[in-house]
């Protein structure tokens, strides 16, 4: 770790500073435990950590950071920001198809957050490592003067070859998602309290719940290996993410407004197609599959209980045109979408 | 990548912002050419990057994380606390005697800092890159309401079971450290002027240097694998890293003071012993091994480059004493050092 500039006695001393261990009591009650599955973790008392590679295996790796303030709000639960924290990492590695593994966290804390946040964040790490099957690794701990800043890099595992990357797209091939669209950008509104009187309270908690906590889809992810022909996940908005996945194939996208997955709640908000389509933070799959995989892919699908929708096509050329359910363009035009 | 809460126009067309290209911009002005050596880092263009790891090596991965106002300095030069966070991490992999092989990095940036500081930053990673041999893999860009806070995960390989840990130091071993002990502490006191008028001009620089410049002993480190049966780089202090050896070891360690070795200008400073073996942020080796290796290190010491320095033992029992050149005690009370 490196040391820091300004620790002072008197710091230490402060009398309004919350109940704290200290950073060594802190890894040995909250963050070694969380690290007792993890032989090459070493107990988080060495320097570094050992990863083994299984032979004909490669390593994928991805990192997501979230700030207080910017990506959750302080008054957010904190076990949930670690699910979230988990969970959004864990979603790069599905849109790879690898298999998690473990993870590497890093914490920036202000002093104001006591022993009781971190055993709330610890809490939800655990819960997660124990659905996911995942262990931390190592990290670090750090004080800051500012907002909460984690840093998750998180490691999965996939045979060589058989990865899926963002530019294999092909004129011809389907464009697909998984689960449903739109949920993450209205789920913020939703927990922001927006739409308390436009939905009734089981669907705004519904919403809610799909901004908070994110389904990486681990499994159909994996499954998805050797079908897929391009894939990433839905994080900045389904057409922005479509366009990347277009630019680096050489290709262009057409998505059907009408056939993009709507949750029961998302379907109650009919005017709402901009935030669907553009909003982001669904953490769904979207990938492109030549037509005569389709019985396959729903059969992982069906495997991996996440519904699995066709919504679009592949094309020859550039960019990604949404088309309404006569067929026409709706054409997004920098400040909201408008039909032509 | 997450997505923000609270982006918003009127955020995005504030008069004040410096220029700035973006997240997308910046990634490939700045970060895409630090991975073009990387082909697992797929020109940071996916959701994750792909790492091989040849049959009978391992990796060995490690984090550390740099914060604004705490690690370092607002105004210190971009390039130079670029160039220190990958250095306090390959710090970490040498320890471990672990070749260095790439990183990931997180920056989580105020929108007071406009590219030219990205630019500084950028090439102090471009200019370490190059003097370690090393490559940008992939990470994440956010903004933050706070301080700059910077998160980077650094790679190396070992050959399997060839690294080096903490916890194997055996009664009979003698106690070494490479280069200069307390250079990073009284370094910290230089550049915060603390020492003008105390040492000259040259002196105050070279320190000061020293503290913002550590110098990871990677070939030195990579060199003892075999040779040392416990090692660390120092960063917390002398005698409380020693401490941690001695504890993972279950054994006692004895530091000779005399022995601990000195630049020049500390030992201009003959009144600071209690800054010198516990004031940190050095980033030398800090190891134990059989006194029949010695010959085998000082050769390895010769081929690197590095001098290396036996400062005291390894005995039964358990803590750290240090002796002055008499052989007395000299006990660390709380608040400072004195002799018994």
């Amino acid at each position: 770790m490196t040391r820091q500039v300004n620790m002072s006695d008197s710091d230490e001393l402060k009398a309004d500073k919350p109940a704290t261990l200290g950073e060594f009591g802190r890894i040995a009650r909250f963050f070694a435990p969380l690290a007792s599955g993890a032989p090459g973790a070493l107990g988080l008392t060495d320097d570094a950590a050992l990863i083994d590679c299984p032979l004909a295996e490669r390593l994928v790796v991805t990192v997501d950071a979230m700030v207080e303030g910017v990506h959750f709000l302080g008054s957010d639960p904190p076990d949930l920001v670690a699910r979230k924290l988990v969970r959004v990492n864990l979603s790069d590695l599905a849109a790879m198809a690898a298999r998690p593994v473990g993870y590497f966290l890093t914490t920036a804390l202000p002093k104001s957050r006591g022993d009781d946040w971190l055993a709330g964040f610890a809490a939800g790490l655990a819960q997660d490592q124990a659905e996911f099957g995942i262990a931390l690794m190592g990290g670090d701990s750090v004080s800051t003067p500012g907002p909460i800043t984690l840093t998750l890099t998180a490691f999965g595992r996939i045979d060589v070859g058989a990865e899926v990357r963002r530019g294999g797209a092909c004129p011809g091939d389907l464009v697909f998602v998984s689960g449903t669209i739109g949920d993450g950008a209205l789920g913020l509104e939703a927990a922001q309290g927006k739409l308390d009187g436009v939905l009734g309270p089981a669907d705004v908690a519904f919403l809610a719940d799909r901004y908070r906590l994110p389904r990486p889809r681990v499994v159909l992810g994996s499954l998805l290996s050797g079908l897929a022909s391009a894939m990433m996940d839905v994080s900045d908005g389904l057409v922005g993410d479509l366009g990347h996945i277009c630019t680096l194939s050489g290709v262009a996208g057409v998505v059907e407004a009408a056939r993009v997955p709507l949750s029961v709640a998302a379907a109650r908000l009919p005017d709402r197609l901009a935030t669907v389509l553009t909003g982001g933070d669904d953490y769904e799959l979207l990938f492109t599959a030549s037509p005569d995989r389709q019985a396959q892919i729903l059969a992982a699908a069906k495997a991996s209980g996440v519904p699995v929708t066709a919504i679009g096509r592949i094309e020859a050329g550039q960019g990604v045109r949404v088309l309404d359910a006569a067929g026409s363009d709706i054409v997004l035009d920098g400040v909201g979408w408008r039909h032509f």
